[in-house]
């Protein structure tokens, strides 16, 4: 294993070339701590990556298993190749794909890398699966409150979710081109059947989900606005104190005071913000909650690099935009 | 009253170089049936308007209460006064402000146009309350499924609507610059405040509602997905049966066979789309339910169009663009 | 041939699924004088089109050489063939792709369609060569310029210009998927090498130009912004003067009075406006011309639509939107 | 004056609520030298800032006098006020408004800070005027080229300029609002009226200017397109060469090699990207040259950054982004 001198490590990407290769890719290259030893694109090699000096390249077995850690960018689908080729072998792994996450039945012998709450058991982890995008910002709202058995079991939690167009990756397609997106607005994955819900229930077992995700007319960024069914007696200011609570000492997660959350709040950061707000005149008694974060940050190259550091004991913030 | 060779009519528009006014300007003009005698603005006298041949005129009583129907598009709050001043003197009067709006304490005297609904009602009205561009939505895709008896009454119903910028008016305001809203989205009035609930509320009396409205970064359009509580046995199939049988007949409304509706499909129209699915693996039973409207459109100018049809007896897609 | 009863024509449009041949179908549909027989999609036959009853259909040679007039908006480079096939067999054949235009190698007997220039050859052809949407702008601004000697010959007119989205097709680049164009504004085709420019020098003989396409993040419309070297004494009153008599009766084109035209003047028409200004503190003398229009609408469908009415002899308005 | 522990410097902002402000603020904040004392915002005193931990407060005459820096980011015509007051009294002042531009009638006694340019006289100045977004891009472009003589004096040089709203500023505007930029694109300022060509002409004195801007619907980011007319025998590689020779230790700005910039080549930086391409096929030689920046980067705040790096002796990059 190449360690570099004075405490740093090295680190490579497969599959710098997507949306979420090229921000693992720049958040690697401005991190103090790490020597990025190599990003690459099949289709790409040669040209220039997201990093400042360093070009794709085609990958290499060798040069992968001689660094200390992994990102896997590639489709869903080849990244659980590459994990059996690199783990025992040296390199520690973060799976930036579905390959092994909750309900993908592959997820034995992955830690679920949902950094606020498994950090400890990421730290020793061979093989680190990074949460989807939606799940990040459902399971960190809801987790806590899920705990402190806020939430009416008996009643279904509604969850409406709209992300930028970065999060259906960068191979072309007809129906993602600037012309059929702008302007439009529209739901996808009807009828509880987007993949992450998986994930989702695996997180949160015996709480009634109904997830719809929508594309939004921008780059990037996720809102997800969340009726809670609480029960009687619980107010939004409960919901906020026990975030407050939770998150107090966790620079990547944001409680607002007072309000939803909008994108304009995390994008271009790897922060999550969180907001809650009691509803008026409902018989059924309810909260609103709002989560919004960028998917290629805290939805996925921020809570990468955020393990990573679990990983190497480094604080959680380093190499990270926080909000 | 001045009325036309032919069986034509004459009209007006009260405040037309807002969104909403510049849109019935449009239609007016190229309506078969209909002389536009004047479109008004206060600031922007003497210059075109919307129309192919008309300046904006300041607005003036004695014009007004010469034409057959006058469409009020003024700021909300302008209308009652100048709606006090024609209704009885002649001109039928059409607003489309919330002035006379169920809910607004001034809507006795008016008739609420909500137009496949209450076409009948309309025919006869001095003073039509054109609907507000949310609850059109709404209420359209709800009123049959309630007199159908098929949502459980005791339970929530959670409307997540999303609108373009049109809906917020053409009034300069530092928050809707395009700088501001461009890559952004966010959510607003949340806690159940919009005003358009007491629209709703009055149609749908004992239906326990939750609304919460969010701004797109698109010019126009409205998405409204809903979670509907339905009796035990019921699935989307019979909200799409009940649609098709209600709507049979109704060239405005379209109700989609097999997906949720998105903005494209109606936007630049005076249609609404419906569309409605099954929802997978929920304890509580739920269909997901889908409006989509142009807010300029069967939001406003479309159905006030619609309602002018109506009072004089033609057809009702008479001037409007059916998608 | 089959022809309607009452003056009708029957028409059918081959490629009828990429952005120009959805909006020529469009056209078409609504078009008082024709009935559309069919429009072909390979990939999408069966499903519905952008007319308001027609579904895509497969190419069929014996249903296209029985229709009045033939459209085709086939890739560039496929369109060829089919006009070998139609031409002679009876319908005419209005091709919208690059294979018949000045430049081509293949204009040999085909007829230049620039409307407003060309109608009464238009009329008599049986192969008309649609121009493409960049000249559309750039000729009509031009040649009256140039036929009444106010251009300086010797030197450079230079011709910024800049297209929505649409006027790249709609098949899937990644380099304009929605996250790549928003937000960005890139120049192409740079160094004088877009394959326009064949033909607007065919049409220019002896001009001396520099045309530089931009790509913008919108979906359609053309700007074009040219600095003309104009001859001592010559002003835009004069250029002014030359247009407004050259277009006083051409319902398609529209010279503003004392600015220069925006997209917002023409997108969702199949008009072309046109503006000039003086400029202030050269020492070369130059005026400063814009011209506008919807690469789909007067850039494509829409003087396509011109040139079926002056072969049929009907208005050259019929079915299309002026500005 | 207050002076900070360890060779660190006390900066304040005046106007730090709109967009150029906010920047500022931002890049302050992150400055490893700087400790930002205030940023002032009349309307939202108290309110959170850009700066992580900053809110916003009045301005106070005595808190300005004390710090180190000043940075004018009020309206224009209002910094000239603030300045009077300040220089002399201690601080060293970076006006950011167009109050003591090259032009002004108020320019004595600033200095011009366009600092690849001036970066000595900046750093004994006690007023630094920074330059305009336009002619940053224009100057650093065009006068290495000017004093290299290769441009031929006789001849028009054409510069078609397009920037993203931002650069409007953040007053409430009718026709800044979201629904009246998205989908168009506009010139403005047209025959050579725009304030900016003051400054370009007081730097390329004798040199025949067309200037031509336009608004994007972009949030920010400024290209400009350059039609140099070059004496005979000069082509894109020379002007490269002086270019390579001129920034080669320019860590902000960046020659590429063989095309044209694009806004995404440098939007969210403070780096300005130069390209030039040879022009086939005109009579008259010319070479396309192209300038990228982000306004709000090296058009205003980075550049800002750069001035007060270079009047305390720090790299030109400190706290800067370079592309």
């Amino acid at each position: 294993m190449t360690t570099s001198p004075g405490g740093r490590v090295t680190a490579g990407v497969l599959g710098g070339s997507g949306y979420t290769g090229r921000e693992v890719t720049r958040l690697l290259d401005g991190h103090a701590g790490v020597d990025l030893v190599f990003t690459t694109s099949r289709s790409e090699a040669g040209n220039p990556s997201s990093a400042r000096t360093l070009a794709f390249s085609q990958p290499d077995e060798g040069a992968v298993l001689e660094v200390d850690v992994v990102f896997l960018c590639l489709p869903h689908g080849e990244a659980a190749a590459w994990a059996d080729r690199i783990v025992g072998h040296g390199p520690r792994v973060i799976d930036l794909t579905a390959d092994h996450r909750p309900g993908s039945g592959r997820e034995d012998g992955a830690v679920y890398g949902l950094n606020e709450w498994n950090r400890e058991a990421v730290a020793d982890a061979q093989l680190v699966a990074n949460p989807g995008c939606y799940p990040t910002g459902v399971l960190l709202s809801l987790l806590p409150l899920h705990e402190a058995g806020i939430l009416d079991p008996d009643r279904l939690i509604v969850v409406n979710a709209s992300s930028g167009v970065t999060g259906a990756g960068r191979v072309p397609r007809a129906d993602l081109l600037f012309a059929e997106v702008s302007g439009d607005f529209r739901a996808y994955a009807w009828g509880n059947r987007h993949r992450h819900l998986l994930e989702m229930r695996a997180l949160l077992p015996g709480v009634d989900l109904l997830f719809q995700p929508h594309l939004l007319p921008v780059p990037r960024g996720i809102l997800e606005t969340m009726v809670l069914p609480v029960r009687d007696g619980v107010d939004a200011g409960e919901v906020r104190r026990i975030w407050a609570s939770r998150y107090e000492f966790e620079p990547a997660v944001l409680p607002l005071e007072d309000r939803l959350p909008a994108l304009s709040d995390v994008v271009g950061t790897d922060g999550l913000a969180l907001g809650v707000t009691d509803v008026a005149d409902t018989r059924e008694p309810a909260v609103m909650a709002g989560a919004a974060l960028d998917n290629l940050g805290k939805g996925a190259a921020g809570q990468a690099v955020q393990n990573m550091n679990a990983i190497f004991g480094w604080p959680t913030e380093r190499g990270i935009r926080c909000p």
